[in-house]
């Protein structure tokens, strides 16, 4: 008997069958095509019902050294949740539900399967809002999110996953069942041992449960799509937005050539003219008379050239859709995405050291700025159409990734690490914090028996 | 020569004398009086310049296996920089100053040994807001608020210390530099160790440097005084005013005993009557319309019996002298303070409890309850005037932390462990979750050499 066939005894011993899948391909679970990474294998799949039987199953694996993959909604854009041959996939899937929305709190406590989507509408059907919000929205779970310290569209008013987290049950390695669970704001009881979790990708222990934390609905949104003089203009214009009318919901910039491809593939009329050097698509829910003013102003200043305020929802989604264009990047591009992050002051001179290096190595290309700058993340999206074959993606990531690493950004702003930037993680991290981050994993997880290949390799 | 001895001589061969003070009683730096946890001793306290400094002195404090307390501001109120006899003290206020502020990023570079009170006037000549605040701003250091993850008056609005630091720079026991300094708000590459170093009250790491996340001036503020029908409605306009007007900058809740004596200290006619169940001093920053409109409905609903609305800064004033008796606790009580927080809806209940508790065991007693409710944050004094003698700490610690470990709540809201807490962290952490504490600890300082004796005992 291998290892597999040996833990696989084990659990079968110790289990209800039901929870243990075999002989199916398990990687094709996926939302994405992975098979470049893992070439789908059959495999073991565990789909516990209860924090329990996700103890008891890892329990088993860690007497076996056996890896173990947990899985949420796996729309997971790092490679996180990729099992390799030889690995079991542990889903939270069947662990699903709301078991409480406590208003006075503001809290709501799930289990780690739960959809973002349902978290989302039970949030908003109690009198709440809950930020968290990502295209995946419909297949990832809270767990996959505070796993992954998911970010999305909301972070420059909200946070990241992590300013939404009060409290956690995490199943360690071994089988001990930590029940972090809280539902205050202040809680400086010994070391908070949640944030250890938050953002480790499946490497230091299993989420079984959460408690959130619930925001108020906001009012009425104004939609607005602007052009600023420049970077330093459009930076400007963020900091007086947040001071006279409050921080938006969403401040989206969109450097020239993506703003014309996005009006371009939405079909309609240039809102803007298409010659500005930015533009900024924002949206407020702070007084419109405050508003207005803050825009006269920044006229008057010259921060701005030209704006629009959306009259309607409608006119709003119109706007809303030169920025969604990335929704059809898959279709109509061969695209290569990155996710970084840099000292908001440092975007626009990153973007002319980035353009600069690909202009000298990769003639022609054809590549797209665009990013939520308020919480300092850029998108850089490469088309491959445009650069020679086979698609020199190592070339590219490289290039990119030591040009983040020269103005000290992040080489994963949201997506996380997964099997994807291992190689990469040193342009962001110090070898002294790799090392510590190691002696963590080890503390957790002794036996390197949970995601292993991911994140630190 | 013993431990001690061993350690200062290596320390005097390898750094500058001048950076090494002996003979000194250390313990009398402490703003607050230890002698009866800790007699004066002299000792050995360390006044490094740079983070090359620390790093030096904990590499051979740690080869010596010599203990080592790091000092900030010593304001702290749970004895965590309290030295015991054989401590080397080892204080950062050599190691102050700003040295960046960032309007771009909206963020400030500094020193750990920074006072907090210097931050936030530099953040407010730049423009910015530095939001968190405590009595104790003029001593602290920013280094020591990190360390214990301070709340203060603003946690409501804009959390705790840990949300307010995106890069520190901390000294481990064995020397290693660890740099972790970073400007942007998502960051996803590898565990997010600062979060280790948040709330560790000294004893992983030292922390010499830190990036600070800077908040927009806030506009106006409109100061009320209201009286709710009871918790549950003031906890309704809580939620009610964060939807419709935005989160107040300050929502003190005080119970009649204690607003009646704040408003005897404060010398003024009592500006709402004093036979109402329970007191509201908010801080709104949002449309004074909007405000308005909201208490109207209150008073419709009967969520509110009376109000008064600040006419003036003046006026403002008063009422906030009503809430800062506490100020006079320690001339005019003889105060035991509890600094702990419950779910926000188990406040009422919580006090309930406590009180019946308090009648039973001690007849007479006279027990103040305030607390910023918002952030979960409940504040019990008891006036130990008026229970026998000898005050009888150790019961009412055990009565008081037990009533908060059966509501779920929280033995520290903000102040932290330190050394005197050790005891009662059971009530509010379990046994797993202490253990893996302990696992934490083991690997970022093997040889117990950082503030010994502190949070885990
Ligand atoms: C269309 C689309 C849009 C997206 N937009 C965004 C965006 O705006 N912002 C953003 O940050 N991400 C975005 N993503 C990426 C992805 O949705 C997030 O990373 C999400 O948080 C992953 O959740 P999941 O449940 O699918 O996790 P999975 O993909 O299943 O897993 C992700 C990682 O978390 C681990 N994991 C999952 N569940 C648990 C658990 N319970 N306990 C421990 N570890 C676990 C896995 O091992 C893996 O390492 C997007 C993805 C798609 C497909
Ligand atoms: C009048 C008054 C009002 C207060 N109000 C509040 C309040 O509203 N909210 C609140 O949370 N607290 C409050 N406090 C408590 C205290 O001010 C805070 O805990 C503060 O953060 C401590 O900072 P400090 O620099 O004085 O730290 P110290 O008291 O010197 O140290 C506190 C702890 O941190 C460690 N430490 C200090 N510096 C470092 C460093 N650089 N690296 C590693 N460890 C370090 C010490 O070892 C110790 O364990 C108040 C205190 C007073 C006297």
């Amino acid at each position: 008997m291998n290892l597999l066939e040996q833990t696989l005894a084990t659990l079968r011993y110790i289990l209800d069958s039901s929870s243990i899948v075999t002989g199916g391909a398990i990687n094709p679970r996926h939302h994405t095509d992975w098979s470049h990474y893992a070439p789908a294998c059959p495999g073991i799949l565990l789909l516990p019902r209860t924090t329990e039987e996700v103890s008891k199953m890892l329990r088993i694996c860690n007497t076996h050294k056996q890896p173990v993959v947990p899985q949420g909604g796996m729309t997971g854009l790092a490679g996180g949740g990729v099992p390799r041959a030889g690995d079991i996939a542990l889903s939270l899937e069947r662990m699903e539900g709301i078991e409480e929305i406590d208003p006075a709190a503001a809290t709501m406590t799930v289990l780690a399967g739960t959809r973002l989507e349902t978290i989302q509408q039970a949030a908003a059907e109690a009198g709440f809002l809950f930020p968290l919000n990502l295209g995946a929205r419909g297949s990832c779970q809270i767990g996959g999110n505070i796993a992954t310290n998911a970010g999305g569209n909301s972070v420059i008013r909200y946070g990241m996953t992590r300013d939404l987290v009060l409290g956690l049950e995490v199943v360690l390695a071994d089988g001990r069942v930590l029940n972090l669970m809280n539902k205050m704001m202040k809680n400086n009881t010994g070391y908070d041992l949640k944030q250890c979790f938050i953002g480790s990708e499946g490497t230091l222990g299993v989420i079984t449960r959460a408690v959130l934390k619930l925001h108020p609905l906001p009012g009425d949104v104004t939609t607005v799509l602007c052009a600023p003089a420049d970077y330093s203009s459009a930076v400007r214009l963020l900091r007086t937005l947040q001071r006279k009318v409050g921080t938006p919901q969403a401040y989206e910039v969109m450097w020239p050539a993506f703003y014309r491809l996005g009006v371009d593939w939405s079909g309609q009329t240039a809102p803007l003219p298409d010659d500005k050097p930015i533009y900024v698509l924002f949206e407020s829910t702070g007084s419109a008379e405050a508003l207005e003013a803050l825009l006269a102003d920044a006229f008057e200043t010259g921060d701005i050239t030209d704006a629009v305020i959306a009259s309607s929802h409608t006119q709003a989604r119109q706007l809303w859709k030169i920025r969604e264009a990335t929704g059809e990047f898959p279709v109509r591009l061969k695209p290569l995405n990155f996710d970084i992050s840099l000292p908001i002051g440092e975007i626009d001179a990153f973007i002319q050291d980035c353009q600069q290096h690909l202009d000298s190595r990769f003639p022609g290309h054809h590549t797209l700025y665009f990013g939520h700058i308020g919480d300092s993340n850029l998108h850089v999206t490469v088309d491959l159409n445009s650069v020679p074959e086979p698609a020199p993606v190592e070339a590219l990531d490289e290039l990119v990734y030591t040009a983040v690493g020269a103005r000290k950004g992040s080489v994963s702003a949201e997506h996380g690490i997964g099997a994807l930037k291992r190689d990469y993680l040193h342009h962001s991290v110090t070898p002294e914090a790799l090392e510590v981050m190691r002696q963590l994993k080890q503390t957790f997880d002794p036996n390197g028996i949970l995601n292993p290949g991911k994140v630190l390799g």
